[in-house]
C-alpha cells in the first residue's frame, strides 16, 4: 500500500531504491530452562563463530573505507570473542544452571560490564563498552534477528533511519546508498549537512518513516520538495524517474557554470566559497566550482580520537587545505567545541544550558595551550596559501581583543624562532551572537572580515534551540530580525572597507540569497553541492532590484510576507 | 582570624550577627558489630523519640509562619516515625544482626525507600522521599550533628548557606535572620531576588563562605558593597556599626520621598514600579512608595503545591492585587512555566538547553485550557482596577497576535454570559528576546506596552546563561549591545505613542538609571526596596544630560567605557 510522509528536504535530488532499515534490532528474549544443556552450548558456540566472522568482514570492509586507524575497534571486538575468560564462565553457566544461551550471556557479561565500568580507568570502561557491543551481536546471531551494518552494503539502497550518526554516515559507501530519509532532524542537524557533502538526496525529519517503511520495500526520495513515497504507484515512479532526469539535466546545465565567476545580471561579482569539515572535501569543493573555502570547521581534528591532534597533525591538515585551495582564500575557524560537540578526551563541565555556556572561544580561553597550539599550527601553515583565521562565538570586543593578543603573541615566538609566517593572514569573528551583530560598527573597526554564522545566529535571536523540535516554528532565517540584523553586520563592515561573508545554512538557501545579495553579503559559503546552483540563481538576478527587494523586506512583521515579497520579485 | 571575602551584593544593608550555618550535615557512618544490642535498640528508639519532638515542634512553627497547608509535610514525617512496620524492622536488624543503630537504620530504609520508588506512582514515590527526609533527621540525631533548621531560628543570626531555595527562604523569620550570605548565586538568583523582597542585607556568590566561616562566628555582611568580613576585629565592627547607621539615616531621608513623584531636575516624570509575586507583597510596594505594579510575576500562584490553581483562586489573587493597588497600574505576566521554573504537577519534556526551549507562552500556546483559564481569572477581575497584561517570551508577531486572539475570544464569551469585563484593558509583551526587541517597530503597532525584561534579554543577547558561573563575564547590562536594543525599543514604542517599561533587575541599577533615564524609559520597575533609593537619585538627574550620556554611551565599544562615562557624568 502506497504510503506518503512529508519531511524537510534536506538534499537535492531524487533517489529510488529499495529501503535498508538502519534501526535498533529487538533483541529482547525470556529466560529458559534447557533440557539439552550441551546442545545449547553448540549453539552458543556457533553464534559466536558467525559473530567472528562478521566482525572479521567488517573490519576488512572499515579498513578499506576508513582506514586501518578505524578499523582498530573491531580488532578489539574481536579480541572480546576469543577470550576465553570470558567465554568459558558462559558457557558453564548453561551447563550448570541449566539456562538458554542468550540469559548466561547476558547475566555473565553483566558482571563483567559491571566489574569494568566500576573501575575508575578509562580503558577498562572502554573494555567495557566493547563487551556490550560484541554481546549484542552474538545475541542476534542466538534469536536470528539481524543487526544492520551500513559498512556491508551492497546493493543499492535507500537508507531508512531514526537519526544517523556520524560514525553511521562515516560507513554510508556512496556507490550503493542512493538518498536517505530520517524520523527527526532539521536542515541544520547533522545528518543534513553530511548528505549534502556525500551529495546524496535526503529527507529528515519525517517523524515516522521508521515505522511506515519495512525492509525491501521501495522507496522514493524526493530531496527537492521533502516528499517520500514508500511502495509507490508504477505512475509514481515514472513520474519521479522523470524528475530525477529532468534535475540530472539541470545539474548537467549548472556544471558548466563551474569556472565562471559569480556575476549578477547587471555585473555585480560576489564570491561562492564552501564550508568544509576535514582536506578530504576539497575535492568536492573544485568539482563544483567553489572560488573559496568560507568555512573550515576545524571541529573535526578532534574528533572521533584518543587524545588531542598534535601541533604537527594540525600543520599538516592546514597546509593540506591551503595548497589544496591553491591560493584562494581559506577561512579556517578555531576550535568550537562545547554545545552540542564534545571531546571524549576533554572532560566539559555539566551545563543546564550548554548552548548559552562553555564552548567555542570561551572554552579555548580557559584552555589557553590548547588554544595556543591551534594557533601556532595555523601560522606555520599561512605561507602556504590565503588564510584567514576567525575566532566563534565572540559576543563581545575584549574577546576579540584578547584572541588577537593571543594570536600576536604566537606569532611573535615563532618569527624570533626563525620561523616563517605569512604576514598578510586576515582576522576576522563569527557573527552569531546578537550583541555581536548589534554592535557590528563597533568590531568592525577591529577585525578584517565578518562571518555570519546565522545557525547559532538564529536560534539566540530567538532563543529558540535549533536542535528542539517543540520550538522549531521560530527557526526563522527569513524573519525581518534576521534580516536586519544581518544587514547591520554588512553594513558597519562595509563602512570600515571590509567585507562580509555568511556560512551558515542560509547562505545557500535559494529562497535567502536573493534578499542577501540585495543586502550586499560579499561571500556566500555554503555546502560544495549548493553551489553551481547559488550562481545560476545570482546570474539571473538583478542586484539593484535585489537592493530594493531587501529594503521592503526589513520593513515587514513576519517571515511569511518576507517569502512573499521574495517570491514576487524572483518570479518571472 | 579574620577572613574577608568578596561576593556580590545582592540586598542593600549591613548585618552584624553571629553565623548560622544552614549546610548539609556529614552523615556518613561505617558499619559495625554491637556487643550489647539491647542498648543499641534503645539508643535508637532515642533517637526516633527525639526527631519526633523536633518535628513537632517544626511542624508547629511552619504551620504559624507558612499555612497548615505546608505543614502538612512534617505531618507525613511524624506518621513514618510512628509506623511500626519500618520501626519493627530496622530493631530486629539491630537485635538479629548484632550491628549498629546507623547501619540497621540505613539497611532497612534502602530496602523500603526501593520498594516505594519503583512503583509506578506518584504517592508512592512521595512516601520514598518521606522516609529519607525522616532517615536523615534520626541518623543526625544517632551521630549527634545537628541538621540546621531555618523554622527554628530564634536568635539573631545571619545565615550562611551555599545557596538558598524558595523553601529555606519561605522559613526564614525576618525577626531573627538579619541578612544572609551564599556561596554560589548572582544578582538575578532567586536567593538575591527574595533578599531585596524581605529587604535584608545579602551577598551572594563568595564561592566558598561556608567553607571559611564555623557556627556561631561574628560575621559582617555589607550588602552595598558585596563585603563579608567573618571573625572581625573591634575596629571593624565598630566601623561597620558606623556604616550600618549612616545607611539607616540615609534610608530615613530616602523615607521622605515615599509619597512624592518621580522628577528629574529638569522636570521629567517618570514611573518607579515594583515587582511583585504574591498580593503580600503589596504592603512593601506601599510602603516604599511604588508608584505601580509593573511586573506581578503569577508563577508563584501556580508553585509550591499539588495541583493547577482554579479559576476561583486565581481571580482573588488578582482581584486582591488589583484593589490592593487602588487604581494604580498593575501589569500582570501571563505564566511564565519552563526554563529553570517547573510545577510538580506539570510534566514537561526533558530538554538540552530549557532556556531555549519549551516555556512561557511557547507553553501556554501548547496548553491552550490552562492558559485560558488564567486569561478569564484576569479578565474577570479587570473591573477591580487597572489591569494591563503582558505575555513573556514574545518572539515573533503572530505569537502576539495568537494570545491577542485567544484572549479576545474569552473575552467575548465571558461578556455574552453577562459577566463584567473592563473595557480598557492594555495588552502588552515582554521584550526578552533579541529577535522582538530588533523588530520593535513592527510590534509597537499592535501592542499597547512594552516591558523589557533585561535578565533573559542580556543572557539571549550574549548567548550566556545567567546562572552559569563560567560565562558570568558576558551578563553586562551597560554592554553597548544591551543599551542600543534598549533604545530600539523605546524609540518604537515612542513613534506609536505608546509606552515602555522595564522589569528586569537592571531597572533598579544605580549605575543602569542615568542611562536608561536618558535612552527615555517610561517606567522602572523594581524590587520595592529599590524604590526610594532610586527615586531619589532621579531627583538629582537631569535629564537633557542623560540624553547626552545615553547618546554618548551608545558608541562605546566596551561596557567598561559606559561605566566610566557614567561615573564621569553622575559624579558632582
Amino acid at each position: 500500500m502506497v504510503k506518503e510522509l512529508k519531511g524537510i528536504a534536506a538534499s537535492d535530488g531524487i533517489a529510488i531504491a529499495k529501503a535498508y532499515l538502519l534501526v535498533e534490532p529487538d533483541l529482547s528474549f525470556g529466560k529458559s530452562v534447557v533440557s539439552d544443556a550441551e546442545s545449547e552450548v553448540k549453539r552458543f558456540q556457533s553464534a559466536v563463530e558467525i559473530s567472528k566472522s562478521e566482525l572479521a568482514t567488517i573490519r576488512d570492509k572499515a579498513a578499506e573505507s576508513l582506514g586501518e586507524d578505524k578499523a582498530q575497534i573491531f580488532d578489539a571486538h574481536l579480541l572480546v570473542l576469543n577470550d576465553p575468560e570470558l567465554l568459558g564462565p558462559i558457557e558453564e553457566s548453561i551447563t550448570n544452571s541449566q539456562v538458554n544461551a542468550e540469559s548466561a550471556l547476558q547475566e555473565t557479561t553483566d558482571m563483567f560490564i559491571g566489574m569494568f565500568e566500576s573501575m575508575d580507568n578509562e580503558y577498562m570502561r572502554e573494555r567495557a563498552a566493547d563487551i556490550r557491543d560484541v554481546r549484542k551481536r552474538v545475541l542476534s546471531h542466538l534469536l536470528g534477528v539481524t543487526i544492520p551494518n551500513p559498512a556491508l552494503i551492497d546493493e543499492e539502497v535507500v537508507v531508512v533511519a531514526a537519526d544517523l550518526t556520524p560514525s553511521d554516515t562515516a560507513q554510508l559507501n556512496r556507490n550503493f546508498v542512493k538518498g536517505f530519509v530520517t524520523d527527526i532532524g532539521g536542515r541544520t542537524s547533522h545528518s543534513a549537512i553530511m548528505a549534502r557533502s556525500l551529495e546524496i538526496p535526503a529527507v529528515v525529519g519525517t517523524k515516522e518513516v521508521t515505522k511506515a517503511a519495512e525492509k525491501g520495500q521501495m522507496v522514493i526520495i524526493d530531496g527537492l520538495e521533502g516528499n517520500v513515497i514508500i511502495d509507490p504507484s508504477s505512475e509514481q515512479i515514472a513520474h519521479y524517474e522523470k524528475v530525477k532526469t529532468a534535475f540530472a539535466d539541470q545539474k548537467a546545465e549548472w556544471e558548466k557554470l563551474k569556472n565562471e565567476k559569480t556575476v549578477s545580471k547587471d555585473g555585480v561579482q560576489v564570491e561562492l566559497a564552501a564550508n568544509i569539515g576535514t582536506p578530504n572535501d576539497l575535492e568536492g569543493v573544485v568539482a563544483n566550482g567553489g572560488e573559496a573555502v568560507g568555512l573550515y570547521r576545524t571541529e573535526f581534528l578532534y574528533m572521533g580520537r584518543d587524545n588531542f591532534p598534535t601541533e604537527e597533525e594540525q600543520f599538516e591538515a592546514y597546509k593540506a587545505v591551503l595548497e589544496g585551495m591553491s591560493g584562494h582564500s581559506v577561512v579556517v575557524r578555531t576550535l568550537d567545541i562545547g554545545g552540542d560537540k564534545t571531546l571524549p578526551y576533554l572532560e566539559l563541565p555539566e551545563e543546564m544550558n550548554p548552548f548559552l555556556g562553555f564552548r567555542a572561544i570561551r572554552l579555548c580561553f580557559a584552555n589557553e595551550e590548547l588554544f595556543r597550539t591551534q594557533l601556532r599550527a595555523l601560522l606555520r601553515a599561512s605561507v602556504y596559501g590565503k588564510l584567514k583565521i576567525m575566532f566563534p562565538m565572540i559576543a563581545i570586543v575584549a574577546e576579540f581583543r584578547q584572541a588577537k593578543a593571543i594570536l600576536l603573541d604566537e606569532k611573535e615566538k615563532l618569527v624570533a624562532a626563525g620561523t616563517k609566517v605569512s604576514d598578510s593572514i586576515e582576522l576576522g569573528i563569527m557573527i552569531e551572537i546578537p550583541a555581536a551583530a548589534v554592535l557590528a560598527d563597533q568590531f568592525a573597526k577591529e577585525v578584517d572580515f565578518f562571518s555570519i554564522g546565522t545557525n547559532d545566529l538564529i536560534q539566540y535571536t530567538m532563543a529558540a534551540d535549533r536542535m528542539n523540535e517543540r520550538v522549531s516554528y521560530l527557526y526563522q532565517p527569513y524573519n525581518p530580525s534576521i534580516l536586519r540584523l544581518v544587514k547591520n553586520v554588512i553594513d558597519a563592515s562595509h563602512k570600515e572597507g571590509k567585507w562580509t561573508g555568511m556560512c551558515g545554512e542560509m547562505a545557500g538557501d535559494q529562497t535567502a540569497i536573493p534578499l542577501l545579495l540585495g543586502l550586499g553579503l560579499d561571500e556566500f559559503s555554503m555546502s560544495a553541492s549548493s553551489i553551481l546552483k547559488s550562481r545560476s540563481l545570482i546570474k539571473r538576478l538583478d542586484k539593484t532590484e535585489m537592493v530594493k527587494l531587501a529594503e521592503e523586506a526589513l520593513e515587514q512583521a513576519t517571515a511569511e510576507e518576507v517569502v512573499a515579497l521574495v517570491e514576487k520579485y524572483t518570479a518571472e
